[in-house]
């Protein structure tokens, strides 16, 4: 059976289990202290024209969320996010276990609107209750969002501006940054999000890896004593090697990019083949998750031969599904798909 | 140059890896649904003689530690352990960091005394203000211990019939498990631990994987919602199958024994090299980590040639050291450390 | 200056300062293990009809929703409440602060609609992803609401059924729970509350104590272990007399209603002032809590003599505010306030 | 039946309920921004000598230690305090629940030493593993210690310097303060206090209040958002007026002295009629809680007539009692326990 049901369903891409392979028998030091670790690091800095930023290795998004904004909030703080945030709605509370409430805004197709966090926090700081009430302690968007959209420079700018506005940082969830950076509509390069973003994370995960998300600070807003607190939160690796060795892959001749590359130009020839069978999207994503709306008839026999993720209930008779490509994706799985539409 | 200073110093056993390269292509489901998981868990059932067990497959020895404490105790109970354990001085308080007390108790070469929790407890319940501390909640010990020590079936008999008693979980840390199951003075089966111990996990990291620990519930201790705990920690992967093709690999034609006996066949060399050169050893330890006290100035000398671990200070001339093997020592390490011994 | 700010602004109805008077130098035990706790615990349950009634008494009503639900709920599981609940808004994150998501429902005037909770639990177990989400494991409503309206019986039994249907409890927050009982309007009595609410608290500080919220559980409910995980959360007084003297005093010779009587009498009188006087109402509170709309500038005047609270900006140039009435509001009050409408 | 059973088996120093009888039908704003805590503080402030603190009121003692702790650590660090200290034994896990672990100290008779201390932090730092383990963020010490001692003016002051040296504040538990002031051994002043130690609080539950803490920072140790926290963990009263009056009576014309010394006073008659009843001192404490060891059977018959409290098994036929005196103890009572001895 083909699979579009998301992109993590296969291993490693090649390049990067091949340096597995290299290094497994090396003898290195543990805990993200070995020089796989540093050379990754390194590479990202320069991949985001900085050579300052702090960068860090964890195993997982939801993980990768959870430490972030739990170092980076004080207690009374929250994390503000659309209400269709990965944190608001889908990570089992992790954010919440932490101790912080995730403060929702409204979404535009996941995205949420400078103007409405400007008056959001205006209006915070005008009530005179405030006090009572959690604050506002950073920012946090994805890119793509989980809808499979883009902010724009000027978007990420106007956000950015606010943000320093009111002295909260902005952090970026960028679990499928490859994605974005890789769209025919990207707007937004890396250096642009190291200069706009105080915090984000570059996926790995679902991205070629195996596991692994790369943490990057402005060294600014680094937490104090983070390193001590990846422990707390059984987010560090003992073969921290194996995070370091695959970042390493992942930007070394840009193999990112190309991944991302790989799968924005399987998901075009996807998004082709769905409007040619005369498929009713949801929205128009130009990053590697497409959207559509199926009758549930058709979708039941749609899922005889291909794997697809439900997305939500549109009405009684139709759902939204999510089809994903990703490193693993062949010109093959899209012909084959054609003819089950 | 040669290290012994941990046994995660290498990637994972050439077997594993293979695995992990065979399955690379393959479509699977992710977040631990896939078929390799359930391979690696009826295999672990079967290793343990108890095909009731619930299995579940973590990506580190401190977020198992941390989810599974933090998961089995009410909030009003701590955790019973060694001083010397593990979670009591080296993981940042991370069980803290969830909310509950460690609750030390004296440690006699990293064990404890089944006496002495027994006098704990009763004292705990005679205590008339004991509803203003933290109740015990479970008995942590980790085999081997933090000190490569083991406890014997009788030691082993006696806590479970203490914890039953006062019913209380008995749970083991077992990141270091084959080299228990595997010494030449093990007393203790995989089947006793399934039957004597109600929530215990096989550490994968420390014997030969890249990552992971299995953990393993006696179906009436597995704490509702686990899987939910899990994501809400952030300790499930996307690719659940890292974990899943790994055990199921370890699990395989006994090759988490193997992996156990090369290293103890390793130690017991290594021992052996130790002696002859004259070392002063901190205790006798029959697994894989050794403990040896050396002058300050012999230890700076030999760390020119050697990677060893510093263990503790003795004196103001004198440290202890560790020696650690594993899959990937050879004779070849041995035969070279004698040189500088 | 006359006040209509809240109903916290005096101290305590002159026939509970008396009690602490009268027992002030009486010798007891500590932390609520005396005879006045006893006898309140005793009274509350004959007021609410069931002598099986576990009673505690905590020191506030922020401190009783957070200890309530913090030990009511599992990790996994968060509070369903409408959006206007106190919890989600006001209470400075006290809820996620233990861990737990606030899971807000849409409010019609501060209730949640027991149709949008049925669909609400019949979705999220109808996704099969909910194991990545939070877990309802509660129902949270306030009674008389945030806006002093009312849930009627025909309301709070339809909530009931769809939380025993979904095995999950009811909990009410009573904090202004006397007003509801004395209304007019009046559906509710305490014992269809101790019937259908699986918890609920009877609010001292709103309605005449100096402090104290009498926290009620059917005793199937009560968390195993509540008293060591109220002194954990800090809620413990030393001199817990000084919650049980109040609620003892509160719970003799009706005194709780009768407070409840004067404030809603008062009330009453103060919407006739303002309807006499032309004002606006936000909506229809059959409580001692009173919502008008007035012009800001007029608003302003207004505070020149009478003390109200800013309840919400309701365009640029008009403006909510809370009038409310207690135990020491008087009828000179409302007529000093009919000059200066 | 005679009690010496505590210092909270009475209500509240005749003066400080006065006061609350004068001010009960004021109208005054909540949540502590009345002018009673604004008076109070004013005057812990001046009796301080020092018009730069920041005083807050809480209202109790284990809330107090738990709010200070986790407002002013980092999430990576943990309280030092003696083995002993109240947060570490007695408080069901408060500190713990907020995240942050206990690191004890061996005590002195409820005291940490200097140099103990200092060899504690100089070898955290001079482990290479410490970012692996819990940092010290505070020190807590109790004054007096849970066994009635007193620090010293000197070691005091040197235990100012360590922290100084290590950059960590000094956090006193002062639930007892009055009575360490008034000690006939007192070489502490509250100025001395109030220059050396970072964070304390003075008790007002065990010294004449009803309830209530007040908390005293120096302003740069004073913890942002501190108000916002004691909301959240439900510290906070909305009649905060209860804790305002008492402490402005408290700090009125010395009462809080006064308190101190007519305790001390008694305790020295209690010491006086122990010693001629031939009783065995646990230690000798020159603050209001005395300490004897009687044989099980004496300890029986006397608590037939007399209550005192339980401390510690001293052996299989001695017991270690507790006789503490307060400001409601007379020279009657002492006469009366006379005979019981």
């Amino acid at each position: 059976m083909i699979s579009f049901a998301s992109d993590y369903i296969t291993g490693a891409h090649p390049k990067v289990l091949q340096r597995l392979l290299e290094s497994n028998t090396e003898v290195l030091p543990g805990y993200g202290t070995d020089k796989y670790c540093a050379a990754a690091a390194d590479k990202i800095r320069a991949a985001c024209g900085n050579n300052r930023l702090d960068v860090f290795f964890l195993s997982g998004g939801t993980q990768a969320n959870a430490v972030i904004i739990a170092t980076m909030l004080a207690p009374y703080q929250g994390a503000v996010a659309a209400i269709t945030g990965h944190i608001n709605a889908h990570e089992a509370g992790a954010v919440e276990y932490t101790g912080h409430k995730v403060l929702p805004l409204p979404h535009h197709q996941g995205k949420i609107a400078p103007a409405e966090l400007y008056a959001y926090l205006e209006d915070f700081y005008a009530d005179a209750n405030h006090d009572h009430m959690v604050y506002p302690g950073l920012v946090y968007i994805s890119h793509p969002t989980e809808y499979g959209t883009l902010y724009s420079k000027a978007e990420l700018t106007a956000l950015a501006e606010i943000c320093r506005r009111y002295k909260i940082p902005l952090f970026m969830d960028g679990a499928r940054l490859a994605y974005a950076l890789a769209s025919y509509d990207a707007d937004v390069t890396l250096t642009d999000i190291a200069t706009l973003c105080d915090a984000f994370y570059i996926g790995g995960t679902k991205a070629g890896a195996l596991c692994g998300e790369a943490v990057v600070f402005k060294p600014e807003f680094t937490p104090p004593g983070f390193i001590t607190m990846t422990k707390q939160h059984g987010a560090m690796l003992a073969k921290g090697r194996l995070l370091g060795v695959q970042f390493d892959a992942l930007f070394t001749d840009g193999l990112y990019l190309e991944i991302g590359r790989h799968a924005i130009a399987m998901a075009e020839q996807l998004k082709q083949a769905l409007c040619e069978a005369g498929c009713r999207f949801l929205l128009n994503s130009p990053t590697n998750q497409q959207f559509i709306i199926l009758e549930n008839a058709k979708l039941a026999e749609l899922q005889q031969h291909v794997a697809v993720s439900f997305w939500e209930k549109v009405d009684d008779n139709h759902s939204a599904v999510r089809l994903a490509t990703c490193w693993s994706t062949t010109p093959e799985d899209i012909a084959a798909l054609r003819q089950y539409l």
